[in-house]
């Protein structure tokens, strides 16, 4: 396997992130290329989850993901040899999530041509990431059972910017003390335009809901394209 | 029931965060008052592992919790409820972590005579709050097992500056893919010196060693109070 492409991520020097995003959703529209921010705690499943998601997806639509992270290669790795989806590791130096500027950086590493999806693992962070628009078409988080049914109440910014929320790990559901029908109701709080998905990555039970969502998401954007 | 006291969070005006950590350091050691530092993701059990360790602690040290949080008043009043220790809530208004200078806006609200123990529970977040000394004693952070036994290398500044490392949840320790000889490993790679507490907060398993443990640091850092 090629070395895994790392870019080192520099500080934005713009001004006013909103408006750099908007530029950014602009270009990407142009090119027909649908980016999904996806973001969520440490340890939640993002890999695991997208890991099955691409496998679904990868022979209808043209695929790059952007893993960010502090330090280390191990999901970009973790990625291209579970899938062979082209993966890039996008490394913060320290910094705590990703703006539109950061993700720019970022997409000019991705070396796929006539792209279709590109999806951007954000830093393992429920605060920071939900302050920066990254320029993404949707905001999607992943929740895991283990994490508790009370998040949406605990960081209200994280769930009111995300239009999808995965709920993953549903297999260990009976050991937890996790309520779906309370959670979706503090999900829908916050959000009520929120599209639910609960799965379980490691078996696959309920991620091909899930494709099947973003495959609709990314013919519909790119549909779109020229108006 | 007194409604729970919360303090909103206003940003620091010092400009250097470590000179008005050891400052803070300082003040706590001169009044004899042992401050701990506690970090994890968002759902790893710092509340629930608090709970139990404060019902071994309560009748033998003068406790106060300071619970941050974005929003919300959840942790401090289920503390309090379920302990009778004094709690409070610290507001962040969106920050991602608390310095010294925020620290001492919480602990000016904190009113116990004669403490010997606060505990600063932090943003549930691996990254922002590693970067900043509280002017704690120590630092300590939970990790729970659904979380995956790899954090320690995808986490490395959170796992350098915790001498104190909780490995909760660990009765669904069948049900993940979680070595805990090897996570042992990789904490001890991030820093060497490192006590590491495996436990369950919810059974209340091993819960105990930890509690002993905090109870012997107060102690200890109160009778060098005058030195």
């Amino acid at each position: 396997m090629d070395p895994i492409r790392i870019i080192e991520i520099k500080k934005s020097v713009f001004a006013d992130n909103n408006e750099d995003a908007e530029a950014l959703r602009r270009e990407l529209k142009a090119r027909g290329v649908y980016l999904l921010n996806l973001m969520s705690s440490p340890g939640s499943g993002k890999t695991t989850t997208l890991i099955r998601t691409l496998n679904l997806l990868k022979d209808r639509l043209r695929i790059a993901v952007m893993e960010a992270d502090i330090d280390s290669d191990v999901d970009a790795v973790k990625i291209k040899e579970a899938t062979g989806v082209s993966s890039i590791q996008l490394h913060t130096g320290g910094m705590c999530h990703l703006d539109a500027e950061m993700t720019r950086q970022g997409l000019s590493g991705v070396d796929v041509p006539d792209l279709d999806l590109v999806v951007l693992e954000n830093v393992g962070n429920l605060v920071c990431p939900a302050e920066f628009d990254t320029g993404a078409v949707r905001n999607a988080m992943i929740l895991s059972v283990p994490e508790g049914d009370d998040k949406p109440l605990k960081y209200p910014l994280m769930f009111s910017v995300c239009d999808t929320v995965v709920i993953n790990k549903i297999d260990v559901l009976p050991y937890f003390d996790f309520n779906l029908e309370k959670c979706r109701e503090y999900i829908l709080r916050r959000n009520p335009r929120a599209r639910i998905f609960p799965l379980c990555a490691k078996t696959g039970e309920g991620v091909e809901a899930f494709a099947d969502w973003l495959y609709g998401e990314v013919i519909s954007w790119k549909n779109t394209q020229n108006r």
